[in-house]
């Protein structure tokens, strides 16, 4: 985490920014991306993908990258990444992220922006690399021993971030120090051999996270997640069995009422009403009227996005057209940045 | 270092194969290369360039990386480096390394090569970076912090000796552990992913280091090195200043006379004669005329290079298509790897 004084100046440039947003949206590229590692879930919609599509929008150039490499930071496995890439795809579209507007690409179809990796290494030490917190964190909590990869996240993210120099990144407030480092990484770079790369920014969202069904954070590996691509069924049966308490009378209480309030507040959103009214709405009725109620708002609000899924599943080959084009695209702008990063090292022969 | 059992092992390999190159060289592709820092000297040619050309000439596919990138693995300019990898290209064909041949390539032109360091670095942990011996030799030696591109250097040139499936890389004693963490990655790699990778085996030569003039390892910045592409007049200048001994009577003794003995082994080596028979006749002379015959061995030795080389200073023209030609080749290989990898670890979209 960073310390509370460099947060608070994150934060003023971060709404500085989102004011100018409307104004000047042309002075913007946002990059932004997903490790494929299953399906997307509500979190993933109200905690990100709503802003990025809002952010399409008003007109911000978007890149939107699928991190199949980020896969294996922490496992040493790709099983199912390609459906899973297909059905992120689908998700994004489905959502409202439009591939005319926004550049959807993965990341190991990009060499050129991989290879900006060699160059970016140089520019860190191994100090740097050993002292970032996130990434001893996600270790930790993976259980699985430190890779090369994962020690050396923040130089991919860099890279991944200024390779098509996106000067605004949306990040959580634990992702700051790796924009630190994507800073300081450009930053030294413009020193050493010449102006090439901006110094990104990161966009710190004011959305409340979304809590999973029983009030953790929303992760597959809990089973208390609401897919945006399940059936009304399978949503239906995974809000039924989620866990309330005794009492009846449904009241808002996120401290010591955690089901019940992440019911209310997975309600709430998808309907835009505010968690008490809904509660006061239900009443005395009971944790059975409550998840009738959620059931109801959340496939109601999800029909949409669920019937155009419905239809991109039948469309692969549309899905695969999204992913060639993006990559296409991502690739133009990676050997653009490469060649003047070789123009600025001198490495024309 | 690796220790003596396992060193007694790979030099029992290298053995083997240098035994079956004669018999079967299209058995093998051998990888090697420079870091262009300067220009390369007699140390270089009779070190490695020497047994390049023979191997090339035996019919070995042979690939010869200029490593651009390795320049800043411990320094923060890559100052001059586009005149010494043209120079480092026509010391290359002067001395008989032949485009038509060989592939000869520089590093930061093979995007799809630099790719790789990502899936490689997720097969290797923190800890194995960490313990590496040369890594923490060569930054010592730097005095310069250590760079992330150098704690990563083994996976790095992982990517150089695999990208192209080379199975054959020369290496000095000390390079002994790179190429047991290459062996480590493909054998991970073609374990968790499917078969991609030979397992490269570190070919030992058995050519006896030439010493700097004064005895010391030959090296730019000790100033004791004789340029392959220097005039016969600075040859001879940098002779005659080299440091001998009080002793008029010449005679091989590494240990006790370094000055006098290294210019007895820089003449054995440019003649053919062993060092007891220049010493022998020179006898009482003294080092005046020891040093007027090793400027004429030296340069007689390089006279063919030097007029060589000096055609290619005329053609720069022809430098350039030769590392455009070898840049497309490299490509071409790197690309269709990367395509293999993509494949076997199921990222094609």
């Amino acid at each position: 985490m960073p310390n509370e004084g460099s947060f608070e100046a994150s934060l003023k440039r971060s709404n500085a920014i989102r004011a100018d947003f409307a104004e000047n949206p042309g002075k913007y590229r946002m990059l932004t991306g997903d490790r494929p590692t299953g399906r997307l879930h509500l979190g993933h919609y109200f905690g990100s993908i709503m802003h990025r599509v809002q952010m399409q929008n008003a007109g911000i150039d978007s890149m939107v990258l699928i991190a199949d490499y980020q896969v294996i930071t922490d496992r040493d496995t790709t099983a199912n990444i390609q459906d899973n890439v297909y059905n992120m795809v689908m998700d994004y579209i489905a959502a409202g992220i439009d591939p005319e507007k926004t550049v959807i690409y993965t990341h190991s179809a990009v060499p050129a922006c991989n290879q900006l990796m060699l160059p970016f290494l140089s520019l860190v030490t191994e100090a740097e690399l050993l002292r970032n917190p996130t990434v001893k964190a996600e270790m930790e909590a993976s259980g699985h021993e430190l890779t090369g990869l994962l020690l050396t996240y923040p130089v991919h993210q860099a890279c991944d971030i200024l390779f098509c120099k996106a000067n605004v990144v949306p990040v959580g407030k634990d992702q700051l120090p790796h924009i630190e480092v994507t800073r300081k990484i450009a930053r030294t770079f413009n020193n050493r051999y010449g102006q090439v790369f901006p110094e990104p920014e990161g966009i710190l969202s004011d959305a409340i996270e979304i809590p999973g069904l029983d009030g953790r954070k929303m992760s597959k590996s809990y089973g208390n997640s609401i897919m945006l691509g399940a059936t009304e069924e399978e949503t239906a049966k995974l809000i039924k069995k989620s866990k309330t308490d005794g009492e009846r009378r449904i009241t808002f209480d996120r401290e010591n009422r955690p089901g019940v309030s992440a019911l209310l507040t997975t309600a709430a959103l998808c309907t835009g009403r505010t968690e008490i009214e809904i509660a006061e709405e239900i009443g005395d009725a009971g944790a059975g009227a409550l998840k009738k109620y959620v059931t109801e708002s959340v496939n109601a609000f999800l029909a949409p996005h669920r019937e155009r899924r419905r239809e991109l599943e039948r469309d692969l080959d549309y899905i695969k057209d999204v992913l060639h084009e993006g990559n296409k695209r991502a690739n133009e702008i990676a050997n653009a940045t490469l060649d003047e990063v070789r123009e600025a090292m001198g490495m024309v022969y």
